[in-house]
């Protein structure tokens, strides 16, 4: 049978429309049984160890999302087996906070931190309005950053959202205050370990990550702050292998760095200075 | 500490860089027992049945691969535990065959489909690109689609890859051929499920369904074949409370589809013609 083409993109009308009934569930975690409660959402591979080593079920609620203009990703991840499904969000944009938050509402989670992995200088970071929004939530960045912010981290720190919690490794190089976030290393915690970059590692691309990153399993997913070329995320393996810099000797890798000839970033002038400030540089004068 | 502003984009090469050893696996699945096989990749959360129920390792790899100016994201599914690695694509797009195909071979994964969830009007397919590259590669179709492809199938259909398999769902309204590809049921398959929904559903955006989709667990994890949104994922149960079309009975959505005043779609006058014969329509005389 040949589809008509004139009736492509009117097809949707053509068919009867449904009416749907469902229960409105007042979470998006479902327990079937005390010891079985899903997650409502994506989360990462469960490793065989995780079965063997543990009875917890899976409970980290996880979403991507995509700044496009910037290629910029922002990961939203909560406990969702706790019963006020404390949420963080990690390099939030100022353009899409409106959805992101629009979505933390949906899915009944507790914003409790927003987050960066280093001042951005392509963006400017959405924890400023935020906090404006959603009184309570606080902004965390490094304290080798020189940043403002609700909460300073280091190296060692850890950052607990329920029985969760994310573990800061420092990876300066991209800007002095780069820190990785990595999810926690237990029976309990999810497995593979999922580690956010920032721009410390791009997929198959830059990165400056002082051993830090690669010293995680090489199973570890990596989430980085952008990517340019349509992937989502890769692994520590994999970029150990395939990561045209990282594969290189030091005296490649210098010369590559040095010779990117790389254009003025954009956004630099505006983002850098406003993300310093939690990226309120147009309200301080008001709230000072 | 203040960051010196005048020094960030630089600072990447301020540091030395480094010199990573590392063996190279020849698979990307490690297995660290006869019983243990962890995957590479991202996978879709374990639920606590799944644990219960049966001691298979995780064996699914998946990547979500997204193209930036028709905003369609491909998807590549393999299973990774099985000796060949067999793999599938759904929905590649013409401009980024060379990227999917890069990927495929740097996981070393033996890629056997190049499957449509329909016959696209935004994009060209990347599946006769794909045919013509990598030799034994199977393109795959609804019947109902009227296109050319290697296979066709049909609701009920199965498509083995390995030990794991996707189940096809009739979606139409979209287009006639409008299929939902749904990862297998049982056991040793992924859970929660993941469906494959093409264009019959879309994030919080249009859909039609025809129940197919929403008779599918509340937790099951669905993946459009775009977003212009920077979402990722979505499950049945959210998009059966937030979808604004498919939370409306009949006759208001039959209004809100009737008056969608879209503009004619920029690529369907190049796209759906050469969709209909594998995205291959330049090379088909030859062949002749």
């Amino acid at each position: 049978m040949l589809l008509n083409v004139g009736t492509f993109i009117r097809s949707a009308t053509r068919f009867s429309p449904f009416i749907i009934t469902h229960s409105s569930p007042s979470s998006f975690c479902f327990s079937f049984s005390p010891k079985q409660t899903v997650s409502f959402a994506l989360q990462s591979s469960q490793m065989a160890s995780f079965t063997t080593l543990s009875q917890s079920p899976p409970k980290l609620l996880f979403r991507q999302l995509f700044e496009k203009e910037s290629s910029t990703y922002t990961y939203l991840l909560a406990d969702c087996s706790h019963p006020d499904k404390p949420a963080l969000l990690i390099d939030p944009v100022d353009r899409t906070v409106d959805r992101d938050l629009n979505l933390v509402k949906e899915l009944g989670l507790k914003l409790i931190y927003a987050m960066n992995t280093h001042v951005h200088a392509d963006h400017v970071t959405g924890t400023g309005l935020i906090k404006g929004k959603v009184p309570g939530v606080k902004s965390v960045i490094s304290k080798a950053s020189g940043s403002k912010a609700d909460v300073f981290v280091e190296p060692g720190d850890k950052i607990s959202f329920g029985d969760l919690f994310l573990e800061v490794r420092a990876t300066p190089g991209h800007t002095m205050g780069c820190v990785t976030y990595v999810t926690g290393d237990g029976p309990d915690q999810p497995q593979p370990r999922m580690a956010f970059t920032g721009d410390a590692l791009l997929i198959r691309g830059c990165g400056r990550t002082d051993f830090q990153i690669f010293t995680l399993l090489k199973e570890t997913l990596l989430y980085p702050a952008h990517d340019y070329k349509g992937f989502s995320v890769t692994t520590v393996g994999e970029e150990m292998l395939y990561n045209p810099r990282l594969t290189k000797d030091e005296e490649t890798f210098r010369n590559i760095m040095e010779n990117l000839n790389l254009a003025y970033p954009k956004m630099i002038d505006v983002a850098v200075p406003a993300n310093m400030v939690c990226g309120l540089q147009d309200l301080e004068p008001k709230a000072n």
